[in-house]
């Protein structure tokens, strides 16, 4: 696979995983784990797979308290490239300030994809692909998303509505809308007409189209970004002003009803692995019970379902289906694959019982 | 509630608990734990429903490795009188060498009273009374038990079958026989006759009488026991070669198809503690989830069961209904209440497998 010309590669690191507490925490987010099972955290996979497009063109954006772990986990990354955020300020704040700053060190020529640092891809090539067609076509100043096929009909994802071909790129189509989190019933109607994708939070777009857009709508965001690229010791200044919004409000919603969004609709395996169900269903392999972690410290007994020995202790599962028991050396988690999405309750109730420590 | 003159209170405190693991471990067994969250463990609370009979005089019978442990909680008790058995041997020998021992120090009028160091008893007066009856007739030379009344049928405990009225004691019935655990339905049959009680393991005689008893049908295990009690420093040469078998099937059971023995009916609220569900029916309070330990570490959301946060760890439950999670520092346990009996499982399959460590 060869490297893309100008394509840089940005990492927004960052997001709490409170369902996949007591894994993932907010001092060790679900980005830092290794997730899979396969050696490297989730935020590694995504450098290496980007590394065959982007070479050592990484800007990778995180908050303050994580910027050291980020650094131990990626040595390949230019340590000035690993950009701290000094307080959360959404996707747009941190995808805007990658922009900024690539807007002047590569004004030209420069494209850039934005790609979460959460996210499990398994098919890297078809992810290249799909990220090498975006980029062309992002180069014809489109702000271009790269459209998920979806496998069912989730409510936990946003989707993009695709509209007819782009002119000159056949493989890609006009986003006529971008739709929240619907419910099942309206998913269902969505995946049957075939003309909508998900929406996983990848764009790629060229630095200047980006921040123009932005200028579109929230002029002084865009200028006080632009201003912390000239001049970075103003970074924690004007930082604490900039709101707090998504990017697909700030600019993909509004840039797509402009008729300035287009979608790579693809196919490769993804998988946001926003719970604990989730990760089974990823990780499911020949065993009744599937393990996070070292089998041997696993004893199921007429069991079944997911077990995350992160602790190192000895852990015994009696006669419990679809069970998810987490065993970290502080807090243990113990539920049901049906129940995964509650465990944002367990978080919420830890931090209004003063143990927010734990979460 | 007055002392009885001569009664001597012998503890066997064995038996590793293995359906409570890993809370009960062979290194920290059933008796030495807290079970009730009193404040006091079985062992502790053997001792106080027996010290307003006994006073000071107690025997306790332990395991070599457990000694120390049994020292420090019962402080009243003199060391002198906490018998190390060099290996086990099962009931007749721990119980065996206290007789012997007590027929040397109080010959003439000792009545001894034998009670598992493992059981719990919430109504210390309705024992009380129980064993002064037993008292009364075991110095015409029976050897008594005390018969639980069963609250169920169950097919966990063995059975004492109750015979006529003991003549000179009408609180007391002569003993039929003793039958195993039985099937439900025999059980069911059992306690419908209103003539059966659980036999739990408590025994009142005189030490005489037991050797005597003893000598009839193991005449060199009761000539062992009682070189051992003339020349202590003998134990561990003769101890290697006493048969490991239980007081019931060594005495108790031949004894009663002679006629020898009777048994007290009593009525006081008795548990085994035999398993997670049990614990969990023992402590069942006012929430949905019954916590052994610090409740402010369990977190339920839409639970039910029981939890026992043992190592300190926060532990949140969430959509399981009669779950039961063991939480210790070095291994966790999660499984249901009716399922509860499955745990030894566990533990035979961690012996298999080289982890008797954590047994």
């Amino acid at each position: 696979m060869a490297a893309i010309d100008h394509f840089w590669a940005v990492i927004p690191a960052g997001g709490a995983g409170t369902r996949l507490w007591p894994l993932s925490r907010s001092s060790v987010p679900k980005f830092l784990h290794d997730l899979t099972g396969g050696g490297r955290t989730l935020l590694q996979d995504t450098r290496d797979r980007l590394a065959p497009l982007a070479e050592d063109r990484f800007v990778v954006v995180t908050g303050r308290p994580h910027r050291e772990a980020v650094l131990g986990q990626l040595p390949e990354v230019a340590p000035d490239l690993v950009l701290a955020e000094p307080a959360p300020r959404d996707s747009m704040a941190a995808i805007g300030l990658a922009a900024a700053l690539l807007e002047r060190r590569d004004p030209d020529d420069a494209v850039m994809g934005s790609f979460p640092a959460d996210h499990v891809i398994p098919d890297p090539h078809g992810f290249g692909e799909a990220v090498r067609t975006a980029v062309e076509v992002a180069r014809d100043d489109w702000l271009v998303t790269i459209g998920i096929e979806p496998t069912f009909p989730s409510s936990a994802f946003g989707y993009v509505h695709l509209g007819e071909p782009v002119d000159g790129h056949p493989a890609a189509r006009h986003v006529q809308e971008f739709v929240e989190k619907p419910s099942v019933a309206v998913a269902t109607d969505y995946v049957a007409t075939g003309r909508y994708r998900w929406n996983a939070g990848m764009f790629v777009v060229r630095p200047t189209v980006l921040l123009d857009l932005l200028a579109r709508w929230h002029p002084a965001f865009a200028a006080d970004l632009r201003a912390i690229a000239a001049a970075p010791e103003r970074l924690d200044e004007l930082w604490a002003g900039l709101p707090k919004i998504a990017l697909d409000h700030a600019i993909a919603e509004p840039a797509a009803a402009a008729g300035r969004v287009a979608s790579v609709p693809s196919a490769f395996h993804w998988e946001d692995v926003g719970d604990f169900d989730a990760l089974a269903t990823l990780l499911t392999g020949a065993g009744s019970v599937t393990v996070l972690g070292d089998d041997d410290l696993v004893r199921p007994v007429d069991a079944s379902g997911l077990v995350v020995p992160a602790a190192g202790r000895v852990i015994a599962v009696v006669g419990l289906d679809d069970v998810v028991v987490v065993d970290t050396p502080d807090a243990l988690l113990v539920t049901t694959r049906a129940r995964a999405q509650d465990v944002k309750q367990v978080v919420e109730g830890l931090k209004q019982s003063g143990r927010a420590d734990l979460t």
